[in-house]
């Protein structure tokens, strides 16, 4: 029986966040999970679908709710390869996610601590957060995607 | 000529927010302009949607990267009757947008000064903001929507 822990979702996410790297997207990758069970996976789209919007957590969101047919996604575990931006974490907490778990740190934009700690603050709802899981691998995806980006000019 | 000032594009968002109302949704509108013409706009559909990510921001700011096709809301102005929450004010930054202006504010969970100052950090894009334009009118169709849900009991 496999062990459904923090870092068997976040290998979840980490192959959509491959899937977004081979479509030419920074590659962040998201899973929602519910009693042990996926209920929706979402991966960076802003390029090719010229989305502002379309991060992976909202991806994942938004399908979460069609899958639950509600506004709340009370119960559900978020796992993303990124820690989240300000959108997104401000989804989580109006989506009352009740935990999130993230891999690497985003020290431009991150909103779980990195720049601002959203769940910091007194809003209705806050989740539970876990940052640095499987954070290497999260972490090596972005920077892999970004050397080819860029390669050495020497 | 009709002079487009602040006041003329809250006017719009107003009648957004009615509709909403009219929905049985929390009522706040909102339009997107770019020199001085409508691209898009969106109402509050959370409890019908049954969708934590249907902010009236949101739909306007989806609506405006289809129109533009791009992610990119650059020289957009955003109006909105209530001060953004979290979400969308990242959804702001993201997106780019120019300009932000709010109607009434939302001590509870306003992120334009009220909670917090999303724009008072070092993103990569902070849009200019302008908060209480037809307040009055903004806060008193949110609070008539309130008194409606709860009438008196004596």
């Amino acid at each position: 029986m496999i062990d459904k822990n923090d870092e068997y979702f976040m290998k979840k996410a980490l192959i959509m966040a491959k899937i977004a790297a081979k479509n030419a997207e920074i590659p962040v990758g998201a899973v929602i999970v519910k009693e042990g069970e996926i209920l929706a996976c979402g991966r960076n789209r802003r390029e090719r679908g010229k989305n502002a919007l379309y991060h992976a957590e909202i991806e994942a969101i938004n399908k979460a709710c069609k899958c639950l047919n509600s506004w709340r996604l009370l119960g559900c575990e978020l796992f993303v390869t990124l820690e989240p931006c300000p959108m997104c974490a401000g989804a989580i907490i109006n989506s009352r996610i009740s935990r999130v778990i993230f891999g690497a740190y985003d020290p431009k934009a991150g909103a779980c601590g990195s720049v601002i700690d959203l769940f910091s603050y007194p809003y209705n709802h806050l989740p539970q957060k876990c940052g640095g899981v499987l954070k290497e691998q999260c972490g090596d995806i972005l920077s892999n995607f970004f050397k080819k980006l860029r390669p050495p000019t020497d």
